[in-house]
């Protein structure tokens, strides 16, 4: 098990490092059209009429192409099928694609944009859920503005808080937050024979991608083939959004039967493409007289924007999560998302829970503070222990590292020496330390049980090397370099000869998407099945190399076949087993088929088991506060995780740095803001304000190991984790050096001066 | 069995008629380089320098490769591994590859690679068989210039003969054919990241390339993805030879890290690709009283050309088969592959058969009219039938239809009728009608039993339609649709919704070569293979659907289910079986994998099973000769089969019209002449002479299904054959009508008339 557990370097990072790797825009195809997207210069308005005349004269333009002209359904293909691939009728955000110009150049696209006229008669736009809630608002969706709405209630939450001794009641407010990948969303359709399409592109999810391609050429399913090419960041931003990308360029490349190239400008990333759900969290909690829970109460509203995309599945993850890891008899947790005229929200690391973390970790600090406790000892009464009850009543029945990750992170951040209680601070500058906790339930859950099934596909080659597809991504996350390690140890090859290729639909049957921090544990579980179908095999072939009487009596491992009662004996090569598995024609190749554990879940009182396992996180975050200026720095970030095995530790702690910046940039500078007719005015990194390196604290990650039976190699998923709690335990630490208490992120200097509340 | 049987349209026929399917040199990358070759101009001699200043000072030029360059093995990986990719110290024929001129367009590098000085000394070359068998000899290969030679000897032939009541001894000799598909070779090796490389190309044998590849770039087998493009024809010629366009195409990508483009122009295609043999056979037959062939003496010597190539299994085929399909307890047959300065010679459809072919069936028309025979009636007193030992001493057990052919192409040429002694024969134009028999082993044999299997896969996707991909081509020969009719019966879908992709090897597993006429038996196979896979999980959901207590109460079929028992009851869709597989995510993909039956053949003695099974072929030609010219019309060819099963009876058709045509060819106009100092003289269509449609004859293609039970639906394999017998027939119908025996193709009006024997 040499490659598994080892800080094996990354197959995609030399490429990278030399800017070899390739990403959409540096690709390019003969006769290739370009298109420009004609966006919607309202919130909300009914289109009057487009005219493309004086557009189609400019020069090098073919045509303009709107909803009308769409040759298969113009509806992207996601949960609810609400959103046209080009508005119809109406317009429901400022941003929304309205036409795409299609021309020999890009340049010639942009030019010719202006000259097309949409006529649009505007409506008063609905810019706020407490907007959108109210009866008399105009309906955007269905009868109340709700595209989803969920109930998880177990015991009698109402009536157990009257028997509380303590009652905290709050409401908690968070921003949208822009994913800000490096590389912008971009595609490119290539029409080929006999009415087939092959799209390349940037993305999270070739199979929904696939579905698009399939719906908006209106061709069948088998003429499709889609491409991930190098992808320069997702985040939960290139899940769903490639979808509407690669749609236009497949309705351009079908009405030309050019391939046609759609990229990106990072202003229109920004205001078309999906970003975290704005929330609001009322939240009110009942404990005992020791600060035990006995009752909870939670309404979760998220402003999901103008198209439902993701916003039902991001929802019932938050909702579920609602209270965090705490043990608690008596829960009614509500959740509703509503509609807007804003950019449609999605998927975003955390997936609806950052939100409700924030919430009731900030609340857990606020009951500490009122009864006196350290936060510490309140979490650790509370939390998730080997045979808790989740909210959703599920017994938490192994790998639940959640106290060693309490008492890890305790211990390296030295907290019992930092933490004060912040009356007794004094000075302008001062030091604060603060806590946050996070469970998260790997994969899609109950919620997304129909797609929690992953392929994967080996083929053994004569010389000895390994070629693997798998149906999820790499994004930057460094999934070819686990799956590979994953791959190898499960075969018994060398890690070096293992590759793991870039995913492609025409390889893999559909794995679904890669989200939910499901890869390493759904992709990694499919490869050691087709692993597993190949070994007898191999064994059957190095036992006659090796003149064994059995294959059973032979082992693989790392490159090499020995028999297993002589381990220091003779050995032949992988390659030589694999050259000998070809002479006697044994199949070389097999798909591996894994299906997520069963869930058991009522949709009606959100009872069940909602995921299979869960993962667990304590982050400390220590800051120092000017108190004149309300400045502050993040000085350091303890992020101890439970993922059950780190199969690769050194990747492990790059998700720890990587997710720990942006959760702090979700706590402390990031939001986006609209003026009153809801046009987005922060459409740029130089006035969407992102944290650099520069500000990056210190961070402190720490692994904890409490392997899962069902993982590969004990693996749960960790990778949307490192960014869950930072906002709240930041917040708490500022609380813990200033005694100011902010609910409401991001935190601004003028909030900690109580001047923007 | 609605698919199977039917003659249904061939799913790659719109887009060539339209002009739409996309070949090689449709295909560009960009930033792409262009190559061009530069040839040895001297059939033999030393390199004495290479001198690339010049052409490298040219415009555009971005380099010249020569073999030291070569960034892996300078050796194209083939069955001897004895030709190298660029000449290295020797030229071995005139045309043969030096160098490579790499420059921005075509144009230039053509126009620089004259400026490209290869200094040679030249080394008188061998040109014939005769001069290279010649003990005095220079050595072009090992100590007797010799490739390969076989021996297959079952009884005593020397002795038998001696009994014989009547000897036959002749010579026949027959002539290169070029296989002028209409595409000519071309290759695109685009470079990937992380030291990886997809070719594109025109090709039949995409793992071959991926061995060669591999071998040129010096990189693992996995990093090598080939894709076959759209392919303008094959015939064999691109069984081999594309291993060198791809080898020099990834050679100079490689180098230059850019995609790089190799077409080759007619005039390079001719003189440096493979053709078929040329031969020398020496036939002795020994006979009974009545015409029963009691002793037969063969000796078959193959031109091989500079390199081996594909010939050791050229020439094995050719031997085992050189009887032709007549029994015969007394059999001595020893063969030759030989090496001399000329282009080498590799696989043509036939395979190494049409030469033998051509032997023995103008002899056993030479002992019919010695004895006074119908030259039917003598055939079918020796022919193979059910029992019949075969010249490897196999027993024919099974699926034997050739007595049926013979009587078919009898009874619908109306060859009683016709067919009269030369000697009546009076006037100026004077016709007269021939016949040959063919056997010919499906599949590999024992001499190529290693690769004797075949993957295929399949993906059902969620609306019904089905993605399969198998590891043989579509060349022109109807594959893709033939092979999707048996997709779709053995999985009970619809034809139209079944996609046969065209091959790619990161989709399939190495299935060997696409010669032989195995594609429909083992890509067939593997597809059932496949099929009975996923038929479970089919059957699983359409019984949900169909609330139908057991899955084997279920039948599928053209793309419904519905109850056995209840036939024209309810039924439910493919479509809605398939979302429920999905819905219930069974696992929707398959590898098959299909091993040819075994063969058990002792090389030594050339005697056991040579192949699992043979199919079976008549034609029978009619002629008409002008005496006085020489100049004859081939009148109609009756075209008799027995392929086991006709799984598509038009394209079945198609191919015997096509293969009637090119034997046509071979025995009447092809031939290939060098000067003497080895250089081609006829380099061009222009020069070489193929018949047109103008001279097609009418052809009558006969179906006869004498089912093998262990191919699809019962097929065999069959498209080589309808080529193969149509020169001796044509040979046999001019002596038929002229008196005139002619022992060397092609046939010219000179030979006719003695001028030229």
């Amino acid at each position: 098990m040499t490659a598994v557990g080892a800080s094996l370097p990354r197959k995609d990072a030399f490429d990278k490092l030399k800017g070899v790797a390739k990403y959409i825009d540096d690709y390019n195809f003969t006769d290739l059209v370009h298109i420009f997207t004609v966006r919607s210069e309202h919130a909300y308005g009914k289109i009057i009429s487009i005219d493309k005349t004086e557009a189609e004269k400019m020069p090098g333009v073919l045509g303009v192409v709107t909803c009308d002209m769409v040759p298969g359904k113009n509806i992207v293909p996601l949960v609810m099928f609400d959103e046209p691939f080009l508005a119809k009728d109406y317009v429901r955000f400022h941003g929304e694609p309205v036409a795409l110009v299609v021309a020999e150049t890009y340049e010639q696209a942009v030019m010719a944009a202006p000259f097309v006229k949409v006529q649009v008669e505007p409506l008063k736009p609905i810019l706020t859920i407490k907007e959108s809630l109210d009866p008399n608002a105009p309906k955007l969706h269905g009868t109340d503005n709700v595209f989803s709405k969920y109930n998880v209630e177990k015991g009698n939450a109402e009536e157990a808080m009257k028997k509380a001794v303590h009652v905290f009641e709050r409401e908690y407010t968070t921003p949208y937050q822009e994913h800000a990948y490096l590389e912008t969303n971009g595609a490119i359709a290539v029409p080929g024979i006999e009415d087939s399409m092959t799209v390349y592109g940037s993305m999270q999810c070739p199979f929904y991608v696939h579905d698009a391609v399939a719906a908006a050429a209106g061709i069948e399913k088998n003429k499709v083939r889609v491409v991930q090419t190098t992808t320069g960041g997702g985040f939960g931003g290139k899940e769903d959004f490639p979808s509407v990308v690669a749609g236009h360029a497949t309705i351009v490349a079908k009405l030309f039967n050019r391939p046609a190239k759609l990229i990106y400008k990072r202003e229109e990333d920004i205001i078309s493409s999906s970003k975290r759900h704005p929330s609001l969290v009322k939240v009110k909690v009942g404990t005992d007289e020791k600060g035990k829970i006995v009752a909870a109460v939670l309404e979760y509203y998220t402003d999901g924007g103008a198209y439902s995309t993701l916003t039902p599945i991001v929802l019932w993850r938050g909702t579920v999560h609602a209270l965090g890891p705490y043990e608690c008899d008596h829960i009614h947790v509500k959740s509703f998302g509503v509609a807007t005229n804003k950019v449609p929200c999605g998927a975003y690391r955390g997936f609806g829970s950052p939100q409700t973390v924030f919430a009731a970790e900030s609340l857990m600090d606020e009951i500490a503070d009122e009864l006196h406790m350290d936060p510490i000892e309140l979490r650790k009464l509370n939390c998730y222990k080997l045979g808790s009850r989740t909210a959703t009543n599920q017994v938490i029945d192994q790998s639940c590292g959640l106290l060693e990750t309490i008492e890890r992170a305790q211990e390296h951040s030295k907290w019992t020496n930092k933490w004060a209680n912040p009356a007794t601070k004094t000075g302008n500058l001062r030091r604060g330390i603060g806590i946050s906790l996070v469970y998260y339930g790997v994969g899609l859950g109950a919620g997304g049980k129909k797609l929690d099934r992953c392929g994967s596909s080996i083929t053994l080659l004569r010389d000895g090397s390994v070629h693997c597809a798998v149906g999820n991504v790499e994004m930057g996350q460094g999934a070819r370099t686990v799956l590979a390690q994953i791959a190898a140890d499960a075969l018994g090859a060398d890690f070096s000869s293992v590759n793991v290729v870039e995913t492609d639909t025409a390889l893999v049957p559909d794995s679904g998407p890669t989200v939910a921090s499901r890869t390493t544990f759904m992709s990694g579980n499919a490869l050691m099945l087709a692993a597993k179908q190949l070994r007898p095999s191999l064994l059957t072939a190095a036992a006659e190399l090796l003149e064994a009487a059995s294959p059973d009596d032979v082992e693989l491992f790392e490159g090499k076949a020995y028999i297993k009662a002589d381990k220091n004996g003779r050995s032949v090569s992988f390659k030589d087993v694999c050259g000998k598995l070809y002479d006697e024609r044994l199949m070389p190749s097999a798909f591996g088929w894994f299906k997520a554990p069963d869930s058991n879940y009522n949709q009606a009182d959100g009872q069940g088991n909602a995921y299979f396992v869960y993962s667990y996180c304590t982050n400390i975050a220590e800051v120092e506060v000017d108190m004149d200026t309300g400045e502050y720095k993040v000085l350091k970030i303890t992020s101890a995780h439970d993922m059950g095995k780190a199969i690769n530790p050194q990747q492990v702690e790059g998700q720890i740095e990587g997710g720990t910046l942006q959760g702090m940039g979700y706590g402390t500078t990031e939001e986006i803001r609209h003026d009153a007719k809801g046009k987005m005015l922060n459409n740029a990194f130089s006035t969407y304000i992102l944290p650099t390196f520069v500000d990056a604290p210190e961070i402190e990650p720490i692994i904890v190991e409490h392997a899962y039976d069902k993982g590969p190699y004990g693996a749960k998923g960790f990778g949307e984790v490192p960014l869950m709690g930072v906002a709240p335990a930041i917040v708490n630490a500022i609380h813990n050096a200033t005694g100011k208490r902010i609910r409401s992120i991001p935190v601004k200097p003028e909030k900690i001066l109580g001047l923007d509340e």
